[in-house]
C-alpha cells in the first residue's frame, strides 16, 4: 500500500468559481483525498426539510471530476439554529447545571433521541444522494467526538436516559445498592427513579456511581455512531470513519472502531505541546515549534489499533493553529516530518487541515496550505515534497512491533474518579511508559482490554483498574514477559476493592497491602537509581523481589514472565525497568538521542528527529527536523 | 482518669456473623470503646416510618457482651434518600446558587424546620431504645458539623431564617440601617423582608451584612445540636458528645460545647499537612508522614477547652486517608505517637477511624485497623502498643498550663469578611502564636471570650475583633500579663469602626491610626530582629513603645500588665516576643529543637518527637517518632 | 488656569452638626472642590416619590456659604433596594448567567429601559432643585461606569435591546450572516430573535458575534449616560463630568467623552499597582508603596484627549485603600507627588477621596484626609501642602507633545475577544510603548481613532485592530513618522480578515503572511538587541527591512514616514525603536533613571521621582517621592 495525502476543504465557504481551480491545485500538490461536508448542515438544510444539495452536488463533481477522492463528512457536530426551535431540550449541560448555549458546535446531548433521530435522518439522506457516487471514496460520521468536554452531559436527556441504562445494567435497585455498596453514608436508593447524575453533590459521589455514569456516557457515543453507522452502512461500499481528537478519553474508542472500518484522528503537534502535555518548560521550550517527540506517535500506534490497522490523519496541523495558549509556527521541515512520522506508524492517509485558512468564523488564525488570500502558506512547500517522498518511497507496511501497551479508556474513568493523589493519571502513566520504550529505540503496539495479544516479547499493562482471570490469561500467553501495576487489579466493574485482593493476579503471589501517594518533590527511591513518584504500593507476598525501594519494600515482584511493579517509575526507573525486561525476553535495546526517535516498518528501519539541530546516532547523521528511511537492517 | 482507646465501628457493612469476632479482636488490642450507627438512616428507616432496629439491637449487644463500651451516633448527618421525598427544599444551597444534591453527605440546610423535626424524631427513637440500655455508654449527636463547607446554605430556608433572626436581633428595621450603616451606598431597606443573603452581589456586600449572616449561621448549627440535645437529655444519663473536624471554623464550638458535656474531634495529621496547612514545601517535606507538629496539640488545646476539661479524639488516623491531595502512610511510631500525644493533653480516650476498611464507597481508600480484607494493617499493632503504653502510665491529668490563649470563632468570621489583605486569616495568626509558645517549652491552654480565666502567668489575644470593657478586664485579672492585637478591637460587634478608637482597651494609651497590608516579600523589620508581615499598624499614644519598626514607628507599646502589638510577628518576632513576656512574668522557657515538642501534664513532661530522627534535649534522647513520659522534675 | 483641589465628601454619613466645621476646616485645607450626592438616592427619595431634598438643600448652602464650589453628582450607580420591587428585572446577569444581587452597588443592567427612565427622572429632579444654584459648579452623572466588572450584562433586557441593535446595524439576517461568516460551522440564523448573548457557549462563540456584542455593549453605556445628559444640558450651565476607573476599557470612554465637558478619573496609584498591573515581583516591590512610575501618568494623558484637554483627578488616594490584594500606606510625600504629576499633565482639579474615612460599610477601611474619628490623617497634611505648592506656582498649562500614542477601545474589544495567545492585550501593548516613551524623557498626548492629530513628530499606533485608509491618511498628515503594528488593521470591523490582507496600510508594501504566539520563556531576538515577545508576524514586501529577527525575518518595515512592525517588543526593542524613530524625526531623548519621569508643559520641565531614594539626572537631585518644577529650559 502506498500512503497517500488528503486535504480538508470547505466548498460552502468560497465562491463555487474558485472550486475548479482549488481542485486542480489540489492535484498539482499530490494530495489525493479530499474531506468536505461535515459542518454544513445549515446549507444542506436552511430551514427544516427545505434540502438544498445541488451546491454539493455540484462541489463533489468538481472535486471528483479532478481526480479526487471525497471523504464525506455528515454535519451532525453542528446541529443548526432551527434544530434548536424543534428539540429546545437537546442542548447538553455543563457539570454546573448550565445549558452549552447555540453559537459554536457540539452543543447536542448525546442522550437526546429526537436529535438522534435528526442525525439518522440526515445521514440517510446524505447516503442516498452520495452512497454510490463514485466520486466519494470514504465517509466520515459527525467529528472529533468529545471535543471541548462534550462527551457527558448534566441534562434531562442523560438523566432520564442514565435511569434507563442503569435499570438494564443492574435489573433491580437491589442488586445496584448493593454493587455501589450503597448502604456506606445511608445512599441506598428505593427505585431507579430516584438517581441523580453525580455532578454538585456536597463532597465527591459514590465512586462506583461515577464511574457507571461514565461508562453509560461512553456507551451513548457508541451508541450515538452506530445510528448513524446503521444507516449508512446498507447506502454504501466506501469505507466509514470518525476523527477522533487527540487525548480524548472520555468514551471507549476501541468500541466506536469496532464498528468503523478506518479509525482516524487529528494530529496538532504543536498545538497539543502547548495545551494538552504535562512537561517541564525546558523541554516545552525545546520543542516549542516542533511539539513532542512521542505524542503523535503515540497516538498513531493507538489508533492503528482502534483501527485494527486502518488508520489515517485526517487533519494535519500545517502551520500555526489558534486554539492553544501559545500558538508558534512549526520550524520548517516539521509538516513534512510530521506526514512522514505518521507513514512510518503505518497511516494510508495523512489529510491536512484545511485547504485555505477561512477569514472568518473561529478558526479564523488557524492556518492552512493556503493563506486567506489564496497564497501559498509555508505548509503547502513541505506538501508537495512529502507527496514527492512518497511517490519515491513506494510500498510502506507497518510492520508488527514486539512490544506492545494495553490501552484501557475504562481505567482512565475509574482513576479520573477516584484519584486518590495529585499528579497521578492513567494518561500520564501509559504515557510515560510509551516514552521510555521509544527511549529505549522501540516501537510499540497497543492493544485492548478485550484482544488477544500473539507472539509480542513484551506487554506492558500499566494502571489496568479492573482484572479478571481470563484478560490475564490472554495477555500472558500473547508475550514472554507481561508487567502489570501499578494500580492494577484494584477494583471491581463497580469499583469496589476486589474480594480477593488485589492486584490479584492469578499467577503471581503478591498483594497490594497499603497504598500511598506522594507529592512531587517527594520521590521514594529505589536501590541501584531511579525512584517511584506520586504513587507506592506496598506489597507483600511470596514472589521473588526483582527491585526494592531503599526503606526495604519491593519496587518490583515477579516469577517468569509475570511482573507486578509497585509504583509510578520516574524516567530513571522507566529506563532501568525496560532495560530489565528486555534483556529478560532477549530483545535488544538501542538508547536514543534526546529528540530523536526510531520506528520500524516491516521494510524500514525509520529515524525522525524532532531536534531543530542535526544529531548523529549509530554513525548516521540525521538534519534537524528531518526524517531517514533506512532499508532496515537490524541496527 | 487512665485514658483509653477506642474504634469507629459500621457493623452494617459486614455480615452479622463477623460481629463477634471483631467485638473479640477489638478487645484482644486493648480497645475499650466503640462508636457506631452515625450514618446508618437508612438501615434504621429504610423507608419512612419503617423502623428496623433489630440488627442494631444484636449489634449493640455484640459488642457490649465482650465488654466494649458503645458510643451511639445519631445519624442525621446523612438524611437517606426518602427524606427528599418529603422535604424537597431541605438541600443547602452553595454560594453559586446550586442546590448541593444527594449522593455523598451532610446535604442538608441547617435552618429548614422540617428536617430538624425529623432529626428530633430519629434522635427521640434512638434514645427511647438505648438510653438506658447499660452498654451505650455515650452519645455522639450528627458527624463533623460544618464539613465540607457546610455549615452555610444559600437557600430559601436560610434566607427565612435570616429575616426572622435579624427581625429579632435589631427589632426594626431603622435600627438594622443604623447599625449597619447602610446610608452607605444607598443600601437601606425599608422591611426586614427586602433583606437577601450575602452572596453574588456585584462587589463585596456590606461587611456588617456578612457578618450578621455568620452569626445567624453559627447560631443555626447551635440550635439544630441544641434540639437533639433536648431530645436525648432526659432518655439517657450517658454524656453527650460531637466530634468536631480540624480547622473549621464556621461556628461557634464553644457554643456547641456548653450544650454537651465532652468535646471530640477527628485528628488527621496527614491529611491536614497536605489539605488545610500554610507552610513552605520544606516544612511539608520534613513532615510529610508525621504531620506538623503543631497542629494536633493545637486542636487538642482547644477542644480541651470547648469540652470544659473533657475531651477525646474520636477518629484517630490509623494510616494512609483518602481525602487529602496526598496521601502517605505514617511513618512507624507515629500512630502511637499521635495517641499518647493527645493522652499528654488530657485525651480521655482515643478512638481509631476505623476498625476494617471498607471495600466501597468514598472512603474504600481510607486505610483502618484491618485491611478490607480483615488482615491487619499497620496501625494495628501500634494500637495494640498504645494500649500497653496505657496500662502501664496509669493516670494522667491534664494539668493547667500558666499560658493561655483567647481563641475566638467570631474573630474569624470577621476577618474572612474583611480581610484586607491576602495572606492574613486569624487561624494563621492564632495559630502563629500558639507554635511560637511551643518552640518556647511552653504548654498552653486555650480560653474563650466569655471565659474568666484565673491564674495565668500570660494571656495572648491576637486579632480579637471586638473588644469590651468586660472582656478586657476579665483577661487582665486572670493573668499577669496580655498581649492583645494585631486587629484586635477594630470593629464592633455590628462591623463598624469603634467610636472610640480602635483597639480601645481601657487601659492603655495606644490607638491604631492607619493600617497597612503586605504582600509576604515585603516584610517590615523590628529594631533588633523579626519583622511584622501581611499586616501592620500604626500606633500612637503615651504608652512606652517596647519594640520599634525600623522606620521608628512602635511595633509593640503596653505598660505593666497589658501589652499592645501592631503586626503579625513572622517567627522571629513572635520568638524575641514570647522571650521578652516570659522574661518580664518570670516564667523560664526552653528552647525546642525542630519538630521536638513539650507537654507538660500535673504529673509529667511529656516528649514528643516529631522527627524522623532520634533528637537530644536536655541531655535525654528521643528517638525519631518516639513519646517519652517523664516524671515532671521541672526541667 | 491655576490647578485647584477637591475633595469626595457625603453628608449624608455625618450629623449635620458637622458640616460647618467640615467645610470650614476644607477651606483651611486650601481645598476649593466638594464633591457630594453621588450615592445619596435612598436619602433623596427613600420611597417611590417620597422626595426629601432638605438635607441636601442645607448641605449645599453650607458647603456653599464657606466658599467651596460643589460636584453635584446623580446617585444613579446606587439604586435603593425599592427600584427592585419596581423593575425586578434591572439587575445586570453574570457571564454564568446569575442576576447580580441586591447589597452593593452598580447592580443595574444599561439596557433595562425602565431603569434608564428612573435615572432620567432623578437626575431632572436635580437638575430642576440645583441647576441655577450659584454653588453647584459641576455635575457628575453616575459613578465609574463599568467598575466591578458592570459594562456587560447576560440577562434578558440586554438580550432584547442586542437583537434590536443588531437589526438596525445589519438590517437583514442575511446581512448578518454573511458579515459573521455564519456559514462556518452551521451558525445561520433565519431571524435576529435566534441571536443570544456569546455566553455560555461549548467553545468559544464566533468572534463577529462576540465583538458586536463588545460594541452594543459599549453603546448602551453612551446611551446610558446620554439620557442624562440630555435631561441636566437644559437645565445648567455649569459643567457635565463622569468619573473613569482606571483601566476599565470595557466601553469607548471617547464616545461618552465628547458628550460631556470634562472627563475626571479616579486615580489609586498603590490599588492599582496591586491590583491591576501585570510586572515582576521586584518593580512591585520597589514600587510598592508609591505605585507604578507610568500608570498614573498613562491615565492622565489619555483622560486629558478624552476631556479634549478639560480633565481633573476625581478621587486621589490619600493613604491605604480597602480593595486591593495588598494596601500598605503611601510613602510620605506621594500623596503631594500624586497630586503635582497630575497637574503637570494638565488636571485642572485633583480631588481627595474622601474627606474622613467612613466608619460603617464596604470602605471603612479606605483611608481620608481625616480618620474616623475626625483627627488628620497623614494625607492631610500633604493635601495641605500641595495648596501651598499650586498657590506658588500659578498658572500652568499643560502644552502640547510631540510624540502621541492612538488609544482605541475597540481595539482592546477586539484582541479580548480572540487574544490567539496569552500574555498578549491591547493594554499591556500600548503601556509598554507608553512606558518606552517615558523612559526617553518624552511627554505623550493621546489621539483618538477619529481624532484628526496635527503637527506630531511621531505618532505610535500599536495594535490598532482595524484600519482604513481615512485613518490612516489622518495619521500620517498629522505627524512625521507613524509607526503601526504588531497586529495592526489585522480585521474588519466585523471581525473577519480583510480581504486586502493585513495589515493594509496603503503606502506601505509589506503584508503579514503568518502569525505567531509565543510563552513568555520563548523571545524572537531581534539582530542587535531586544527581542519580540508573545507575539510575531511574518511579515513580506518590497518595504525596506529595517530591523531583521535574527532568524533573517523583517521586525520593522518602513519608508519614509511610515513604520510597520513585526512583534509586541520587549523593553529593550522599544527602546531601540524609540531611539530610532526619534532620530529620524531629529527629536532628542533622554535616557531617565528607573523611576524618575518627566513631564514637559508649556512652561515647566517637571521631574517626578517615584523611588523613596534620590535620584540626580543632569545635575539635578530629585529627593526620594518628591517632584521638581523648573523652568522649561530645553534641557
Amino acid at each position: 500500500m502506498t500512503p497517500e495525502l488528503g486535504v480538508c476543504y470547505y466548498p460552502e465557504h468560497w465562491p463555487e468559481e474558485m472550486w475548479a481551480a482549488d481542485a486542480a491545485r489540489m492535484m498539482e500538490t499530490g494530495l489525493k483525498w479530499v474531506r468536505i461536508g461535515e459542518f454544513a448542515w445549515s446549507r444542506m438544510e436552511p430551514t427544516p426539510g427545505d434540502l438544498r444539495f445541488d451546491w454539493l452536488d455540484r462541489a463533489v463533481e468538481t472535486l471528483g471530476a479532478a481526480g479526487l477522492k471525497v471523504v464525506m463528512g455528515t454535519p451532525t457536530a453542528t446541529p443548526p439554529r432551527w434544530m434548536l426551535d424543534k428539540h429546545p431540550d437537546m442542548l447538553a449541560v455543563d457539570a454546573q447545571g448550565n445549558p452549552r448555549k447555540f453559537g459554536s458546535r457540539r452543543h447536542y446531548c448525546f442522550s437526546h433521541a429526537g436529535y438522534i433521530r435528526e442525525c439518522a435522518r440526515i445521514a440517510r439522506i446524505i447516503g442516498e444522494r452520495y452512497g454510490r457516487n463514485p466520486h466519494v471514496a470514504a465517509w466520515q460520521i459527525d467529528n472529533e467526538y468529545g471535543c471541548h468536554d462534550t462527551a457527558l452531559s448534566y441534562g434531562p436527556s442523560a438523566l432520564q436516559a442514565f435511569r434507563v441504562w442503569l435499570a438494564d445494567q443492574y435489573g433491580s435497585i437491589e442488586a445496584l445498592n448493593t454493587a455501589w455498596g450503597n448502604v456506606f453514608w445511608s445512599m441506598e436508593y428505593d427505585s431507579f427513579d430516584q438517581i441523580d447524575l453525580p455532578n454538585l453533590t456536597v463532597t465527591e459521589p459514590n465512586p462506583a456511581h461515577v464511574l457507571a455514569f461514565r461508562r453509560f456516557g461512553s456507551d451513548q457515543v457508541v451508541a450515538f455512531n452506530k445510528a448513524q453507522v446503521d444507516v449508512l452502512r446498507p447506502l454504501t461500499d466506501a469505507p466509514l470513519l470518525h476523527n477522533y481528537m487527540g487525548r480524548v478519553l472520555e468514551f471507549d474508542h476501541f468500541e466506536i472502531g469496532a464498528d468503523l472500518d478506518i479509525a482516524t484522528w487529528d494530529s496538532y503537534p504543536i498545538g497539543f505541546l502547548s495545551d494538552r502535555l504535562e512537561a517541564d518548560e525546558a523541554h516545552k521550550t525545546a520543542f516549542l515549534q516542533q511539539g513532542d517527540p512521542d505524542m503523535q506517535a503515540f497516538h498513531h500506534d493507538l489508533y492503528r489499533a482502534v483501527g485494527r490497522g486502518r488508520w489515517w490523519v485526517m487533519e494535519q496541523q500545517p502551520g500555526p493553529v489558534n486554539w492553544a495558549p501559545y500558538n508558534p509556527a512549526p520550524l520548517p521541515g516539521m509538516v513534512r516530518l510530521w506526514s512522514l512520522e505518521a507513514v512510518a506508524n503505518g497511516a494510508e492517509v495523512v489529510s491536512y487541515f484545511r485547504w485555505r485558512q477561512a477569514p472568518f468564523g473561529q478558526e479564523q488564525m488557524h492556518a492552512g496550505l493556503q493563506t486567506p488570500s489564496g497564497a501559498d502558506a509555508p505548509g503547502m512547500a513541505e506538501a508537495r515534497q512529502t507527496a514527492d517522498d512518497l511517490a519515491r518511497l513506494g510500498d510502506v507496511a507497518p510492520g508488527k512491533a514486539q512490544v506492545a501497551i494495553l490501552f484501557d479508556y475504562a481505567s482512565d474513568w475509574a482513576w479520573t474518579t477516584q484519584p486518590q493523589g495529585a499528579g497521578f493519571d492513567y494518561f500520564r502513566l501509559v504515557f510515560s511508559a510509551y516514552r521510555a520504550l521509544r527511549r529505549a529505540g522501540l516501537s510499540v503496539d497497543f492493544i485492548s482490554a478485550t484482544d488477544t495479544p500473539q507472539d509480542y516479547r513484551l506487554i506492558l499493562a500499566p494502571g489496568l483498574a479492573v482484572l479478571d482471570d481470563a484478560l490475564v490469561g490472554r495477555v500472558l500467553n500473547g508475550c514472554d514477559l507481561a508487567i502489570f501495576g501499578p494500580r492494577a487489579g484494584a477494583i471491581t466493574r463497580d469499583f469496589q476493592i476486589p474480594a480477593q485482593g488485589r492486584p490479584g493476579l492469578p499467577n503471581l503471589d503478591c498483594s497490594v497491602d497499603l497504598v500511598e501517594t506522594l507529592p512531587p518533590e517527594s520521590k521514594r527511591p529505589v536501590v541501584g537509581g531511579g525512584a517511584a513518584a506520586h504513587w507506592v504500593e506496598r506489597l507483600s507476598g511470596t514472589a521473588p523481589d526483582l527491585l526494592r525501594f531503599e526503606d526495604g519494600t519491593p519496587a518490583l515482584k515477579g516469577t517468569d514472565g509475570l511482573w507486578y511493579l509497585a509504583g509510578f517509575p520516574d524516567d530513571t526507573l522507566w529506563d532501568r525497568l525496560i532495560a530489565k525486561a528486555t534483556d529478560t525476553v532477549n530483545l535488544p535495546i538501542h538508547a536514543m538521542p534526546q529528540g530523536l526517535r526510531r520506528r520500524r516498518t516491516a521494510t524500514h528501519d525509520v529515524l525522525i528527529n524532532y531536534n531543530a539541530d542535526p544529531v548523529t546516532w549509530n554513525g548516521i547523521e540525521i538534519a534537524g527536523c528531518d526524517v531517514l528511511f533506512l532499508e532496515r537492517d537490524d541496527i
